[in-house]
């Protein structure tokens, strides 16, 4: 029997950065997680143990430190082309890299009504995404958010159902629609507003949710990635993945109580897992 | 040998609660996590297996959803209350009632500049926090806020410590001081203006921490702690717990560029561990 | 435009399941971790809100309930099998189904030297996995293990790597090599001894780890993968991830002291991340 | 209004250390997670940032790796002993040190059905804790264990306790008793075998658990707790904590089946958690 080597890929995982740069009137923040993939002419270390092809992934992480000294983060899109760049153009044995990048938000801290020019707030568990997959012919950018918990009290039913001998849950009119939103989309090419284009979708899918009169996750999802597709000219698509953080009405009978939609159990296991995936028609 | 009982306590614990109110132009979103531990007359269920005494975890929980239900949970603090009260008035077993109560802090979603009535997103990691803690004396009201990750990008130096064979860090006279922090306040007595203190106290640590020039944590710390106390007249003293979230300065001299506090990294662990209470003198 | 919806998937996921089975002399004890995911005829229910043919999420986790009732869930495998094919068979409309399954391991209490008959003790982080992917055109069943901790505090080096103006990472002949790895294997066939294969490839991936004299993580996992491959005949293909849990060197020089491989700081933050998978040739 | 630093304390927390010890044959390995806080003549670094009698966390680092080079590190108790003396006995400042410290638990692979001699395989959650306590009159030795997952299919009852109208819970005859134990116990003394006593307490409490036929939680935690007091006579205090985790019994009449202790949903939330301590009458 021969093992033959049919894919293989390293890099170096969870690179963190901070970057503080000095403007006239206040200092400016970002921090950024990044995730370095090669793929290339390596299978040698494989299967002879021959490294002279590798690149450390300790280097990788230096380079990630030295080529944030002179790149103004602005957004993470053009840093990780520039990442992705980088490692096609100084090494020949590299065939793809795929940079991923996630950014923490933070917000100024208000004091009397200002913002403070160099003290912040942590943004939270949400997060903006970014991954640049780059070969020798191109660059893609798929760029997202991810942990963006929302929820709407009314507005949204789930009846109609299929049911059968597996069935017991109830038609809802009327429910709580909870979910933590992971939204990921493709741009059409390698160039574009990125911050108006994060901020506007951000926007979209925030808008839609909240104003959709909802017959189903699917439902609302579907109108969500639509409009994010209407909005942003500059995307060719977007996959929305939903998981229904379920809050159960409590039953209050036993005690003698209604409960008129008032009072729920927010519940974290099981959930249900809703995704779909909208093109430009 | 004998074994002594010498002390013991029972309870539930991540109780789970979302109460929506509908208001005539709007929905109200309060969630909380409760966690309740009973002391008094239960060592015989340890001693000799009598149950005869204990009240079910399960039925504690069960109050929870009950009192919700008629209760308005404007605060965690009355709510807190309410909760202790009630298992040393229902049960006279019960010798003390410990109630703690960690609360979600949800945003209403933004849609044309205007608050939606009914639609929200999550506040992030940031909690408000409560314990109530009652005997047939009386209650104590501890409250207060954990998970604030506030960061300053200067205004913050660390010199002149001890130098000795272990001392291997150099002094800072410009650092990024980065903390999560939490705060743990003691109120005067059992009445008072919930929100608005815990907003006053809140607001008043931010922006100390904003606005002193760091010779310290401890100092900061120190700082804030007594601003708080001078803030808010309802609360006679105040614990607050600040993990230095290093971020390091990059060595970027191999790579032959300065790196004049600008490209830092953000570590977990190991990290220096401040505290501190302060009293009304 | 027109949104056109190009992929759409959803089912539920963290379906948690305790099984215990009465034997003449023992319990015996299973649990399982159980996600599904549907693809087929639903996008009525994301394009128009049209439900009828959806199952509803809650209906898919009282089906494994109902199924694992009869079932002796002797390996997650068949269990696995029989659930996918449950979907195919009473759904005309799904069209995949997706089952993936996760095995928390118990081990028996130790009493006198023998195994108790009904008390377990947890068996840690390390997880068996499987995912079966079933089609009306048959089944694929992928299984594997994950978050199995491992180290070696000899027998590994790294040298002879790529070394250009990003490298400050010096030249290993012994370091610590120590992982967390995922394997995931394809099976050629939908019957094979389910429990015998995962038992003879975890175990030859154990034996080659710690027997190997590795120039590189890559050389290792290659190592691993080839002779499982030739352990267990049933597998066509096995992937290997092995993040590289960093056990840095502590430089006690500044003290006075050497450091020959004696102490080390464990890291999270930042990984090298190697994967690689080996087919039969 | 003045404010008065009532207490204070400072530290490094989570310092980790992994010591590879090279003896004739084999190699032994210890990893332990290290926390420190310093009580002391520090007020002067909160009140006027006087950083002179401060001990940076980062020389305590150093003094962990410096220190953790000629200890033998057999066990967790001495080294934390050596620790808290080193803090005393080098700063006169240090009125009093606390030293935590968590031991991660190695197994070796078996290979050929011998333990091999430089490859080992991760332990799993459960935790080896210490604390050592000291101040300039002396040490107190507190050690325990944690995360110790442990189930039981039968032999656990609950039944006969209070019933009102908040009670919805039905006399359990029979269910699954699973906990996460904690065990935290006080030595009388500042020498026992410390290594001895931890087996002999963990196997102690293992076993009881096992053969214990349980009327509640309670009672078979104090039965633990007693048995590990009488076992090991140079402990004079235990304090056992046990979150319940619940096993729920799936209800499967809508779907016309029994379901007689088979099949259970765990669950994390809420959780019942009872704790007692119990000292040498």
């Amino acid at each position: 029997m021969t093992a033959v080597l049919s894919h293989h890929a390293y890099g170096k995982s969870r690179v963190r950065l901070t970057k503080v740069t000095r403007q006239a009137d206040r200092y400016d923040l970002k921090e950024l997680t990044i995730d370095i993939q090669l793929e290339g002419d390596f299978a040698a270390a494989y299967t002879h143990g021959d490294n002279s092809r590798i690149i450390a992934t300790d280097s990788m992480k230096n380079s990630v430190y030295v080529l944030a000294r002179a790149h103004p983060l602005t957004d993470p899109e053009s840093f990780g082309q520039h990442l992705a760049d980088f490692f096609l153009t100084n090494y020949p044995q590299v065939a793809s890299a795929q940079v991923k990048l996630v950014e923490q938000s933070w917000r100024r801290i208000t004091v009397a009504g200002r913002e403070h020019p160099h003290a912040f707030l942590g943004g939270g568990a949400e997060e903006r995404t970014c991954i640049v997959t780059a070969t020798r012919r191109g660059q893609r950018i798929a760029s997202g958010l991810d942990n963006l918990l929302i929820l709407k009290t009314t507005d949204s039913a789930f009846r109609g159902f299929l049911r059968d001998r597996y069935t017991t849950l109830p038609d809802a009119d009327d429910r709580i629609f909870a979910t933590i939103l992971t939204a990921d989309w493709q741009y059409r090419g390698t160039a574009a507003n990125w911050n108006g284009c994060y901020q506007l979708i951000r926007q979209t899918l925030l808008e839609v949710f909240a104003g959709h009169h909802s017959l189903s996750v699917q439902q609302t999802l579907h109108a969500m990635g639509a409009a994010a597709l209407e909005a942003c000219a500059a995307i060719e698509e977007i996959t929305l993945t939903m998981p229904n953080q379920h809050r159960l009405l409590v039953n209050l009978q036993p005690f003698g109580l209604d409960n008129p939609n008032a009072i729920f159990v927010p519940t974290e296991e099981p959930f249900g897992l809703i995704t779909g995936t909208l093109r430009r028609g």
